[in-house]
């Protein structure tokens, strides 16, 4: 497949955080279609970490800076570097409460890139490929979960969405990343104790009905890397992201989607 | 640990190729002391593959393009994008005739971005740790091969350098990075023939005598992780430049050296 001259540069705003930003750049890799390395697409993968402040502490304490401010200032620096499509791999940072602001500062600087939003895509993605599903599971920071981010687009899809308890999410889930012992973000890698409670709070919601279950913080799929459990889903939002961007950049470069993924959707 | 003012950003060719750009950025941030996302090192990994023509076709043809003009641009790129140190994961792009082309580019242009040596600091690298090691053994793309740059830095150093003969390279090892079917750059995957063939390979050289061995093409890497094989140490030139790039942007966040390292060289 040889690189044309309508195909589009990607831009990722990859230090929110950096492993899950390096996760997308291979997912983006994996799913390209490629023989050589000259068939890959033009990307810039911008990790400037320390400017984003937490996610997740900010929605927590709005007294915070904002991230968003952060985060829409590399989007412009992406595209002054010739980005013309963007996005950041982190689903707290899609909490309206941040996600306004970069929206509003990307449009009072005419900034021409167009930044895709993994929590559509994700939508989207559902609605296309598992339509037949009725109960989807969310796993996620605690930032994300209280902006009920998910449940608000999925909701509109009309799924059903089930989320831990919010003792569950407060002791169990946020733990397996930001604990400074085994938390992934903390530790800069996948302990045996995060997958053990990211997979056993995916158990617990296939025991409460979801047939479907999405990894809502971009951390989560370095830990399960399951297609499916138990006969259900596991979403990625991650690499359905890395597809959009692809798909974006020029969907003739995009490969087939996985054969489980169709299997599901028939 | 806490960014500081005089924190260098690092900034990464990472298109040459692809897979070996983003394991150089998943090695930087593995290497990287850090407890939050804010913590690690401003890093731009700038993928362009299609501007840098294959690096061992023109060192077989040196009719074709040098792909040097083009790693010089995008390094003097990067350097506009605010790196200060900068390097490509591409063995067969240190060999005198692209890298020459390199240096020269950088230095008429009064490039201020320091641009770190690969097989240099693999050298380093290996005097300082494996001193007492005599018989080194170095699997390559032919590109590298040919140009012998491996061979010419370590016995300037004092080691005895063993490599494949002709034809196992020429059918291969060289097949294993390059085969439309099964090597590791065509598929974008590490099959397991890629695998084993580079395995064996390992073997034979430790068979004649090697008592470490240089993965010197930044795709095997991605098919042998073991970091030593038969009691003898497996050398990652890519894990060694991950770890010189974070010395030269904050020595103060590089994590001490793996025990394994540390127990080779008592």
């Amino acid at each position: 497949v040889a690189a044309t001259n309508s195909e589009k540069t990607i831009g990722i705003v990859a230090g929110a955080g950096p492993f899950a930003g390096q996760d997308l750049v291979r997912k983006v890799l994996e799913q390209t279609l490629a023989t050589h390395d000259q068939d890959h697409l033009n990307l810039i993968a911008l990790y400037r970490p320390n400017e984003i402040t937490d996610r997740t502490e900010y929605l927590l304490d709005s007294s915070l800076p904002n991230p968003g401010y952060a985060i829409a200032r590399q989007v412009l620096d992406l595209g002054n570097l010739g980005a013309e499509i963007a996005a950041i791999p982190c689903n707290t940072a899609h909490a309206p409460e941040i996600y306004d602001v970069i929206e509003s500062e990307l449009k009072a600087a005419q900034c021409p890139v167009r930044f895709l939003n993994m929590i559509q895509e994700t939508t989207i993605h559902l609605r296309t490929y598992y339509a037949h599903i009725e109960h989807i599971g969310v796993l996620s920071t605690t930032g994300t979960y209280n902006s009920r981010i998910y449940p608000a687009h999925l909701e509109m899809a009309g799924f059903d969405v089930i989320v831990p308890d919010p003792q569950t999410q407060q002791q169990t889930i946020h733990p397996a990343i930001y604990d400074p012992q085994y938390g992934i973000k903390a530790t800069g890698t996948v302990t045996p104790r995060a997958r053990q409670d990211l997979l056993q709070n995916v158990y617990a919601l296939l025991a409460q009905g979801a047939q479907a279950v999405i990894l809502a913080c971009t951390e989560m799929p370095l830990a399960i890397r399951e297609q499916e459990i138990e006969g259900a889903a596991v979403i990625d939002p991650t690499l359905i992201l890395a597809r959009a961007l692809i798909r974006e950049a020029n969907p003739a470069k995009l490969k087939p989607h996985a054969p489980t993924e169709s299997q599901i959707s028939c």
